[in-house]
């Protein structure tokens, strides 16, 4: 009998992360992949991932709704609860062997306790590594509550044995974010057209000539600040005057006020420089990015892919912070005038030449031989 | 103004060990305290800890209901997440400055996640200990969830070290249910007859006599052995034949496994020689315990309390597997006759020494103080 | 394509009742039977429902774990929530065409408010009957959110029809639980030692001799009386010397008073005459019922199936007020003088000659024809 | 002691619709207000009415936030269940006299259910109404949980008579909306610039020449149509060549389509002549129907305010389909040709005279009064 692999997905830079990983798993002989699509990947609003999954050829086990409207702290944390309380559901439905839960998001914790009330043997993907607010606590406390981990580097693997965990459950797998940007260095091209393709609102923009992409996240315990920060990087990308590839943040706390932000600029100020996205296929978006002069904000593929493809880096404030990374990153302040001039000195650089710190591109296959043949065991205490 | 410290109450026995330090809070000049009362302790089939709260003088800021009925894993799961969900507005409602999370139980848990997502200051007490099942998942991620660990032990305090939190957010202040034990220690005069102050069922007990106490709580990932380990310590308590005062368990996965098979006992089989409480204030439970030949059991009392009065102790099974204990314990499997003997030796024993490793007995005290000094921060980061 | 009938069982009174519905829908060719198990159906305390139905044969589609603990007010209302959260997750993946919701409870408000939202054909059971109570208020309110209405009476029928619903809408399909009366009266041996199959607690009971059935549950409106009213009923049972086979109430706020009352009184006061079962097989029940020489307390069968079988009954308090009855009925207060003295009135009568107010006893039957033929229509609108 | 009145107060319409209510209640000396803010009156992108509200001077009691994203038919579902146990919460809380619930939607009946298990009086404003698709449904099962109806025209108290409720719960205070309209009608000056003090975005439109304001909202049972049928309304109002105020919708099952239709014509077509608000105070927007020369869509404020008001109207579709209406009101399908045609028409005409069919314009005050004086009863019966 199969063993059934319950991984639960919740949103778009996840889904992209994980999706060499997914493949490996619906493909692997021993294995049943059970897909459970949860919180913002289920939204319009956020992407509409769901979709995106279904074009890739999955089968989805269950949809979970579980954000609570109001993008504050309080729905932050009754998100969290009503996630545990769906998730339950989904999983007493399902009955999988092992769960997967990816990051340090509300949703891989919900995921993560569900899974240790219930019994069921808990991998964990991407822990062991440093960046601060909520997320860094998550991601450890994650750690705390799994059997296996999968994690992305070296450090990732020492710091999950610091943090207490068996030498023998920690795997050093790689990202399968890096599957995908190893496909994609061997096969550069960009082979689509992103307006034509993704639509999105906003200038068009000659993606033949020299572009920069945007993408910057809310920063959770920084509320309040969400929208001032979205405005500097905004009048940064007014004032470079160079063609820009905006994308909409994830689902978060302050979203809204990045979200609203972006609005009244566009409405307000001029965006003629600039086209925004809602969502791309992570294969297209990495496509996109070798192709761009620059990558500007504080998303993680910043400096996971790009230090993989050598794509050049702007990095905006604490988001990324004391996460590895290689030399294609230059970091700034929410500051206009300081990412006008890293951006001018990264478009002024050639391509870096990219490392192999998140891993060597063979993840997916990696994560899946190990679900099929590790033991599925529920306890563990603590090695020191 | 004063500092509002919220305190989440969920069970009879994290009450009795956070006593005292919800006393010295509440007379402290500089605090405020909110007191949540939330799961077992609400609900009367699990000793109405409510009514003793407020018997002791306590005002209750909010009543949480969360325990999804099922006693399975399912709904263990499914209580975390309504937990969560109820707490967040209970601390929205109460805008507290700092919270106070207890131990190891799903509560814990919940309460944790909510303060976390909603960027209230979090101190955990009880961290760093090691005991084993889904509690040792629990405890070491909130520990990794809270900003400050107030531990019992030295132990405790290294093992919360080595976890990746800063020295100084660690605070060695024991336990206070010690405190109470001190109190005892001073005056072991039982002081009350406990049939006529808590009622309960079964054979009247002559406490002038030898006598043992039973407490014995189902171990949550062996579920379905939680019954024929029950019967285990019924058949030994019924043919020790001394006299055996027995103590219900409080609300978990597998709790109505052990309460059917009491129940079925006292049915079909000979309890004469038991009584059975369902509850007790925890002073008057560490008098009974004074008086007493010998503790039976799996809980944590046995260990801690008892190591610091001196109780000899028959620990069953691995629920306190790894706890740091006194010379006052002997562990026994879930045997009949490994129990009998145990407790043949332990009551042909005089009292023990008391040792000091679970604290000195000012720990109320001690907690009040940190509470209205340290500063209220919510940001941390690994320390390695 | 078969129709998917969607069947919401949340309690063992209402499984007794639909049973014979079930059966006939599990059995028709155009027909598929979606068997939803929830709320007090999945509890060991209140019954173990769940075990009964697996044992009756049915396949269960998902069990829905929905009591928010505390049997107060409060948690009545989280139930309902909750209840509605869980249960739209069931719809969701067992999209049935259509869904059948039985009687008055807080289940049955759920179930029919997530049919509704979520575009469902809805058919309600029970509807049209008065009682008093919350119950009244939820049952009216089911049949203004319910599609078609399948009644048990004729004055049912007219009743709904003044509400305002269309005539061709509603059925007088009699109640199911008549189809099992009708089986139990065409051979009415009782065929089972109760004690050998049911076990139960308390005094044994020669049922080969003159006894009587008690089954009380408490009335949600009037919480604080829940236990003084069971008192009076045990009273009366101690004081009537008679053989009593007495059975616990179900779930709802106040259940635990009852509960409590019958424990503390059995501990405390004579019950030597009498023995308690936690549930019994619908038809058991019935044939039990048929041995005895009457039956005590406020359930419905008393007036229902009783009134076809011609069981005497001494109906206690206002929870069956306005409820159409037969001959076979006495009403009397909480009071143990009047309980006593019509209990011994009816155990002087010989049977009641019963009648066919409730039912011809092919209600499953009708049941089923009729939802596999009535349009799939989920828009109403009032009739005048 | 004053009595407690709480209000949950879920949307822009429905504040709209109570304030004046709230006004008499706030200032009636034997009665204390407590309001409680839910849903998406909480919410940013539908409109931020908690800000309204707080610019009105009210004191807000409680804040829930119930709506679980996704925007169909499963999430409707359980954001009813969310805010069941939400409100319930708010209920215990703040425990209320007497709990007013307003008009048919899911935040409607899941206030109702809370007052009901919790045993308040509930009074249900605007029942015995009739509409058609769910909030038909919703509104007559709240009308049979309710203990009180004040309604807004006779024949909707004639409609809940014949509901099977008491006439002596029944009374006919208006609709306080109509409060509002007639403080208009007597001081009919636009008395503010829209576009400065609610912003909004697209062209600007000169107040002082003709134009039209349009509120469309998505009709629930009919979701996959409410992008095509926006569209409709958007060519009309395209090629009608006026000006165009146009009114975002509310939230709802559907809405995303609306809200989607009406961003991509903006980015793809020519929306020249229009401009696009999120929200207006209520008082605010009738003055602006006030210097307009004719609403369209499909929203109750044509029907209700605007025969008040004499305001032409042109009602599109089914939504409004049966309830009263004045000769202010033209109907006309989805189908932008008959839009237009009855645009035009109304644009011909002079304002209607004004009829009282909802009211003279004291409803807030006779509520005020109302709820100081009537019985705190719970306890109902169907009257035949």
């Amino acid at each position: 009998m199969k063993r059934k692999i319950c991984v639960v997905v919740t949103a778009r830079p996840s889904y992209s992360r994980i999706q060499t990983a997914l493949k490996a798993i619906e493909s692997h002989p021993d294995l049943e992949l059970q897909l459970v699509v949860a919180a913002s990947a289920l939204l319009d609003r956020y992407g509409n991932t769901v979709k995106y999954i279904r074009d890739d050829g999955f089968k989805i086990a269950a949809n979970v709704y579980m954000i609570v409207e109001g993008e504050n702290l309080v729905t932050s944390a009754k998100s969290t609860g009503l996630g545990l309380v769906e998730i339950a559901t989904a999983f007493d439905n399902l009955k999988p062997d092992m769960v997967i839960t990816i990051a340090d998001r509300y949703e891989t914790i919900a995921t993560a306790i569900a899974a240790s009330y219930m019994n069921i043997p808990l991998v964990h993907i991407q822990g062991g590594e440093v960046t601060g607010s909520i997320d860094e606590k998550v991601r450890h406390a994650v750690t705390k509550l799994s059997n296996y981990h999968f994690v992305a580097t070296k450090n990732a693997a020492i710091r999950v044995g610091k943090l207490g965990e068996d030498e023998g459950d920690i795997f050093v797998t790689g990202c399968p974010s890096i599957d995908l940007a190893k496909r994609v260095l061997e096969m550069p091209d960009l082979g689509f057209d992103p307006f034509e393709k993704y639509g999105g609102v906003g200038a068009w923009v000659d993606v033949k000539e020299d572009f920069i992409v945007v993408l910057q996240h809310p920063v959770t315990t920084e509320y309040a600040l969400a929208r001032r920060q979205a405005h500097e990087t905004l009048c940064a990308a007014r004032d470079l005057k160079t063609r820009v590839l905006w994308f909409w943040p994830n689902v978060d706390a302050g979203s809204d006020g990045t979200s609203k932000e972006i609005r009244a600029f566009r409405e307000s100020d001029d965006a003629s420089n600039m086209h925004f996205f809602k969502n791309m296929d992570g294969e297209d978006f990495l496509r996109l990015l070798m192709a761009s002069k620059c990558i500007v904000g504080n998303s993680s593929v910043a400096i996971r892919e790009c230090s993989f493809l050598g794509v050049p880096a702007v990095n905006i404030g604490t988001r990324q912070a004391n996460r590895e990374r290689g030399i294609n990153v230059l970091d700034v302040d929410y500051d206009r005038q300081q990412i006008i001039q890293a951006v001018r000195k990264q478009m002024a650089t050639t391509r870096y030449v990219g490392d192999r710190v998140y891993g060597q591109g063979d993840a997916g296959q990696r994560i899946a031989d190990l679900v099929a043949t590790i033991p599925l065991k529920i306890e563990k205490q603590i090695s020191y």
